[in-house]
Formats: structure tokens, C-alpha cells, sequence
């Protein structure tokens, strides 16, 4: 721990060593899974499953231990510890309610539900036929609402949920912002997409795929992810993993077709995985040694993929070294072509292939069907014509089967219902509330970047958002590193500004 | 378990479950040791190692559970066990004696003990300083001694430290087995080498590494080595290791300028593989899931890599496909040159470089040390003189430094000393006894392997070697699928025929 935290005694040191074992624990089941998504064999499948089952439950068991929850109880009666000592030991607590509080055999039904549900969705899926999900949703929102109701101090269903993954935020708060940023992103995609789509042919030529990797790799190298410790390798779903304290790796994938695949899955990832690295090896290990909520981690992810990945001082710096990688693919391509091929905006039915614009409509169209459905103003029967509906009015589209609408993602599918995709525009918002931060505190960044130098913006975001890792709330941090609370102004000066001069509207 | 083995009852139930955790545990620790081999970043190291030890202690603890020695105890005063049961019970009676009776103390200590001895060792070598290792070695002999002190049943030490490894085996009878080889090698190695070497110029040419991969990987494939429940990477150090039930990896190292590498790296790892996946599926998970001994599993390896990979046959079948695919560096080379060069004997200084018939001699001038060293004819002091004799009898060479003398292997400097080696002679020994027993039952079996068509000979193995896994001892396994107890006569028959004939010489 920092030097505010220095206090060595027995009781601190038994903590450290729970902690160490738990985060140990956490980063062997890590490997568990990277092992499943990367190199696994075929036929190896259901003895992994088994190995994750046994290594869950050994986790679990030391997570809920009596013994631990003592030395919980005493660390918060004592009154000497330091501000740092106080939100580790407060960290530790609500993990620790988190796992105990729900009983063994209600997790159990729970998870039993969730691999039926998502196995009757694999078929259902191809079948079109939302109507068969509706009794696994309905049990689903049962069970969450349970769940919920477990953690009476959250009023809200909704608020218990949100709280899991960003620490602190409300349904309240999260409406008000998504009310915001629908309010000016619906006239702003219907500007964007009347003004018509670049050019965008050259991105479907043929890019030989380990070039793209490397490629790909240099970028991130240049941003300072650390190969030394994490390393990339391909997976069907991209992702960001921490291994151990000195070990965060990253997965993407690539199409010999679409060049962007690879570099933004990768841009995105590093993102992520910056964030991981950065955290101070102090804090490593303990409750506060990793990021701090899903809204602060996509927050970095969209920064290195969108502020600086799709930004013209990104192209400016490798635009050159793109075209001598890809001579022929690239001869009768401009700098500022390819700027403005990867900032395509079109109003799409999935949320996945959508552009930095209209991402957000997407994600606030599921958080608001989440929220009707927790609070019990929307049941489940009518879960699809009220997304079709809430389509037409966010995106001004209606897909023309359940499977492009509320069929889609896999995420309610898994058995629980409530909190899943907020996290992915609080992301958005402040990813640029972070980036002008990090701009007015280093004049001419924009330059920095157009010579590929990522140091002091790197530098700025280690220091005021990776390193603490989850030493501070993330209100507390959002406070502390931009000076102000959440607000959506830098982001949508961000979005009019950069889409304004792109496609000549206001 | 198989039919013989149906005993459902809440006892036997109990148990299995036990065994499958110990497995699954293994599994994942193979995972760790995989990962740590292929993949892991080298700043993630040290967190590895704690990761590691984690999972060892967590596994320690259900390996010597005193819940699962009474689960044993009870499973033991049965009277209506199947031979089979019997069988897994005495095994894993065996594990649980190896895990509990040495004192925790006693093994910390130890370990450390090795830890120090391995780090001295790796500055000792490059000093070629043999004498600072004299008063770790004499320590490690002394945790030696006393590691076989708590197992009085075996009246020398040197048949504990056998026993651990080639289950049955004692001093006495791996002497008796060296004797026979040295008195028949020692001539045979002379004559040969005599003879005069090969041509090889060509084995120094350029190999392009991807492709010599590929190559390995379409001959075990062929060998019948299953992808779907493995899979091959590089490492330093070539390795096979069973992650899982159904997860057999194995690794390999390539040089560009040395085809016979990767090669026989790769055949040899695939051999261990081969039994590990032939092991009955309903053994999996139990003590009897896996490969029976040390010298049983070196047969396997050495009987892939050499009988088959080094023979005539073996060359008939791929000698074009190899020059098909390196065209250009085969272009000056036949059939019989490649077959000539791949076995070349040279009597060299280095145990790992040697070839098949000089191997054994490395191994037995090492045994002999050993057992001198434990039986207190030898002192630690005079390791190194009685090397550079040993070598002189046996090799009729003399090392001109400590570092290719006693310092040569790591082996002894892991802080054990016993039982390290002769596993690998046993298995050349056996590898001709199992193949020779394969062609008896399957006339023309080499006509076989000239078409590439391994399936008579993996179907026999898996049938009499592979499917068994541990349910039988050692010494009942050679006796069944060969129908005689080891013997050297088929190993002797096969190195003389084959050298006597390569070389011209009786």
C-alpha cells in the first residue's frame, strides 16, 4: 500500500494475505478462460467446464469464509486506519456481501437457469421466435428482482444492479444523462446520415491478415501497452483479461476483407488493458488493484479506439505507414479519405456494427426497456413490440424479424435482467469528459498524437485515472481527475464538432 | 470404471469425486505450467510462481485430507472391491503415503534446500566451479536419505527413489538390466564408431521453421496423435502434459538449420501423447488415468522417435514428401542418405546431444553414481573424479571441464538426489520389447509403416499398453502385452541388427 497506508500489523497483514490468495484465485480462473477462448482443443471443452466449476467453488469458499468476514468486522471497527485503508476494507465489503449474502441454493437455481435460458436462445434465435423466450424471461426477471431483493438498502432494483458494475451510479442519474444525450443524438444522426456516406471501397480489399496484426501491434506499442506484460492473441469475441498482476492480454480478430476489424478490436482492447497496467503495483493484489467500474473502463477503451484511434491527428501519424504497409490496397487512397471512412455513420438495427454516433441510441434504447421491465411497467409478452417501437423512435428503423430485434444480444439471455448495458455509453461520455481534461492540462496534444507520440497523454491518464485504481469511488474520481462530476458536455461538443465538420452540418 | 469396476455406493462415489478433484486440480496446474512454458509474459513471472504455489498447497491439503484417508482406510477393509478397484484403491493409497508421511516441515525445508542448490548451480556452471556445489549436494543427499528414511518398507534407498517412478522396480534389477547393456553396448558403440560418420552436410542447411512445423505436425497426425484433444506450441525445453481428461498438449523447438530437430522433438513428445490419449476414457479422473511408470512412458516416446522415426520404413514413407517440401535443400540427397544420417552414432561428452546407441551409456555411467552415492561407496567430494573414470570406461572419452562432467545435468541439482535417470534407459529397453511384441502379433507391420499406415501398430498399443493406464503395475503390464517380463534381448537384437548393418559391422 502507498505510504498513506502504512500500517503493518497483524490484523492488515492477514487482510493482505486473504486478498493476495483471492486475487490469485481470480487470476488463475483468468487463465481458465483465456486458455478456453485461445488454444483450447475441440475436445477439451467439458473438462474445462469442469476445472472453472471446482475453481469458482474454491474461490467462493474462501470469498465467504467465516474467518475472513471476523477480520472484515474488525478492520471496520478500528478506528487508526488510513483513507486508503478505509476504502480498501470498504471495497472488500461489498465484495464479500456480494458473495454471501445471495443463499448457495438460490445462486445455484440461478446459474442452473441462466445455461438453460442461453441454450434455448441459441436455438431460438435461429428459429426467430422471441415468443419462446418469454417463460425463460419471465423467470430471469424473477430471479433478478430476488436477487435484488437481498440488497434492501438499494431501493431500486435497477439502482442494485448499476451499482455491481459502476459503483455509486443510480437509475436516476444514468436516466438523466441518457435523457440528455438522446435528446441531442437523434437530431444529430438524422443530420449526419441525410448529408450521405464517404467512400468506403478501398476497406474491402484484400489486407493479408498477420500484417494487419502487426500493424496492429505497433500502434499499441507506440500508445505504451506493455508486451512485457500481456500479450495479444485471436479470439471469435475480442477481449481484455488481467492474468495475474503484471499479466492483462488482450484477444482480437481479423478479416482479410475489412482492415478495421482487426485495428479497432485491438485500439479497443489496449484501451482497456492500459487502464489494467497502469494501476499502481501497490494496490495490486488487494481490492483496489484493478479499474474501478464498467463505466471507467469502456471510458478507456473508447478513448484510445475513438478520441485518438478515429481522430485526423491519429491518421495524420499513420496514415504514411499504412499505405507502405499496404501499397496497393492503399495507392488511390487519401489521408483524408481514410479519415473519413472510419467515421461512417449509418443508422443501423445492431448495436454491435454501429458507429460511434448512433452506438448510444442502442445501448439507451436497452437501458430504458430494462428499466420498464424491473420496475413492472413493461412485461415480458410485449418486450418485443416495445422494442420495435422504441427503434423507430431512437433510430427512426424497425427490424424485420426478432432476431435483429430484442432477440439480438446475448446479454439478457444469460438469466438475469437489469444493468448490462449502461456501462457502455457511461463510457462514451466519459471517455471525452476524460480527453479534454487530459487536453486542456497538455496544450497541443493533437500534435502529439499526429507524430504518434502518446507520452504525455498516456502520462496524463496513468497518473489521474489508472493508477489509482479503485482507491477512489468513481465519482471520486471523475472529481478529482477533470475537476468537475459526470456531465455530457465535452462529449457531445466532441460528437457535434467532429461529425459537424465531417458532414457539413450543425 | 469399466464393467468389472461397478460398485456404485455412496463410498466409491465419494472417492471418485475426490479423485476427480485431485485430477481437475492437476489439470489446472498443468495449465500454469503450460502457459508459464508457451505464453506467459515475461513480467508476469514472479506472479506465476505465487499462483503456482497457491494451487499447490490447496491441492496439497486435498491430496492428504484426513477425511480422504479414512475414505481410503474404509475403501481398503472391503472385501467385495473388484481386482480393478483394488487396484485405483492401492494407487491412490500410494499418493496418499507419498503426500502425508513426510513432515511439512521437512518439505518446506527441502524445497528451499532445492531452490538454493538450483540457483547455485546455474552460477557454478558457467564458473565450471564443481567444488562450490560439494556442500549442496552433500545436503541435498542428506534430505534424500532422510526423505527415505520415512519409507522403511523399502530397505535401500536408491528402491524408493525407483519405486516413486517406475512403480516395482529396485535397484538390484535396473543393475542387473544396465550390466547386460554395457557389457553388449560398450563394444558395439566402439565398432561403430569406428566405422566412420554418415554424410550430414545436408542437415545444416536452410529449413524454413513454419514449414518444418507443419511437416512434424502431418507425420504425428498421421502416427494418429488427435488434434481435437491436443495441440502443439514452442518452447525451450520440449514437453508433453495432460491439462485435462481430454487435453494432451505437447511442445517442440525448431532450429532452420537443423530439419532433425523439431522432428524428433515432436515425435518423441508425440509419443507420450499417444498413451496419455489412449488411456480408457473411464479411468479419466481416477489414479488409474494416466500413464503407468516412467520407463513404460519413455518407451512410448523412444519407441515413435526411434523404432518407427529412425527406421527404413519410416524414410520410405516421407522421404519424398520431405523433398517435395524442401525441394531445393534435398535436391543432392537420397532416400538411404537421409535414413544413414538420422542415425548417426558419435560417442560425445553430452548426455541430451548423444545418439540411440551411445544414450544408454550417459544413463548408466549416471545411475551407477547415484546408487554409489546413496549407498555411501562414493563421497560427494569425489563425484567429479569418479565422472571423468566412469566416462572413460564406459565413452572411452574424458571431459576437459567440470560443466560437461558433473555439472552437466540439472537433475541432481534440484536438491534430490536418486531415481532421476533411469527411467530414460528403461525405456529404450522396453520401447523394443512392446514394438517387437507389435510386429509378432501383426505380421508385416513395417510394409505398414513404409505406406505411412500407423493404425495396426497405434491400435495394438492402445490396445495392450495405452488403454490400461495404471491398472496394472508395471512389471504386469510388459508381462501381459509382451508375455515375458523385461528383458534386454529385443532392445540388443534391434541395436545390432540396425547398426550392425548400418555400419558394416557384427
Amino acid at each position: 500500500m502507498t505510504s498513506e497506508t502504512q500500517l503493518p500489523d497483524p490484523l492488515w497483514n492477514d487482510l493482505k494475505a486473504r486478498w493476495q490468495e483471492l486475487a490469485d484465485l481470480g487470476g488463475i480462473g483468468s487463465l481458465l478462460g483465456w486458455d478456453q477462448s485461445t488454444y483450447l482443443p475441440a475436445g477439451a471443452a467439458a473438462g474445462r467446464s469442469r476445472q472453472q466449476a471446482l475453481l469458482s467453488r474454491m474461490a467462493h469458499a474462501r470469498a465467504t469464509d467465516a474467518g475472513y468476514g471476523r477480520l472484515l468486522d474488525a478492520a471496520q471497527s478500528r478506528t487508526d486506519l488510513s483513507p486508503a485503508q478505509t476504502r480498501t476494507v470498504a471495497l472488500a465489503r461489498k465484495n464479500f456481501e456480494e458473495a454471501t449474502r445471495l443463499p448457495a441454493d438460490f445462486v445455484a437455481a440461478w446459474s442452473q437457469h441462466g445455461g438453460d435460458s442461453y441454450s434455448a436462445w441459441t436455438t431460438a434465435r435461429p428459429d426467430n421466435d422471441f415468443a419462446r423466450m418469454v417463460p425463460f424471461l419471465e423467470k430471469s426477471l424473477e430471479f433478478s428482482l430476488q436477487a435484488a431483493s437481498y440488497f434492501p438498502e438499494f431501493g431500486d432494483p435497477m439502482d442494485y444492479f448499476i451499482d455491481q458494475s459502476d459503483e455509486g451510479m443510480t437509475a436516476q442519474g444514468v436516466g438523466d444523462v441518457f435523457s440528455k444525450l438522446r435528446e441531442a443524438l437523434v437530431p444529430l444522426a438524422d443530420a449526419v446520415t441525410l448529408a450521405g456516406p464517404p467512400r468506403t471501397d478501398f476497406l474491402s480489399r484484400h489486407y493479408p491478415t498477420a500484417t494487419q496484426l502487426s500493424l496492429g501491434e505497433s500502434v499499441i506499442r507506440d500508445y505504451g501497452y506493455d508486451f512485457t506484460r500481456g500479450r495479444q492473441d485471436l479470439t471469435h469475441h475480442p477481449f481484455m483479461t488481467r492474468l495475474g498482476g503484471h499479466d492483462v492480454r488482450i484477444t482480437t480478430r481479423v478479416k482479410a476483407g475489412d482492415p478495421t476489424e482487426a485495428l479497432y478490436s485491438t485500439l479497443h482492447e489496449a484501451g482497456h488493458a492500459l487502464y489494467e497496467q497502469g494501476v499502481l503495483d501497490e494496490y495490486l493484489g488487494t481490492p483496489l488493484g484493478g479499474g474501478v467500474s464498467a463505466g471507467v473502463h469502456e471510458s478507456q477503451s473508447r478513448l484510445w479506439e475513438n478520441q485518438v484511434g478515429r481522430s485526423r491527428a491519429f491518421w495524420a501519424a499513420y496514415f504514411g505507414k499504412f499505405r507502405d504497409t499496404f501499397p496497393e490496397q492503399l495507392a488511390d487512397v487519401s489521408e483524408d479519405e481514410m479519415y473519413r471512412a472510419v467515421n461512417t455513420v449509418a443508422r443501423s438495427l445492431i448495436r454491435t456494427d454501429a458507429d460511434e454516433l448512433t452506438y448510444n441510441l442502442h445501448v439507451i434504447t436497452r437501458y430504458e426497456l430494462e428499466r420498464q421491465l424491473l420496475g413492472g411497467q413493461l412485461a415480458l409478452r410485449d418486450l418485443n413490440d416495445a422494442w420495435h417501437a422504441a427503434y423507430e423512435q431512437n433510430l427512426g428503423l424497425r427490424a424485420p424479424s426478432d432476431v435483429d430485434g430484442a432477440l439480438q444480444d446475448v446479454h439478457w439471455y444469460f438469466g438475469s435482467i437489469g444493468g448490462a448495458f449502461q456501462g457502455y455509453t457511461l463510457g462514451n461520455v466519459l471517455s471525452a469528459q476524460f480527453y479534454s481534461a487530459a487536453e486542456k492540462a497538455n496544450p497541443g496534444l493533437e500534435n502529439d498524437i499526429a507524430r504518434a507520440d502518446f507520452s504525455r497523454l498516456h502520462g496524463w491518464l496513468r497518473e489521474n485515472v489508472y493508477a489509482p485504481g479503485g482507491r477512489y469511488t468513481p465519482a471520486e474520481l471523475v472529481e478529482r481527475a477533470t475537476g468537475q462530476a459526470m456531465t455530457v458536455e465535452p462529449y457531445l461538443n466532441y460528437l457535434r464538432e467532429k461529425y459537424g465538420e465531417l458532414y457539413g452540418v450543425n
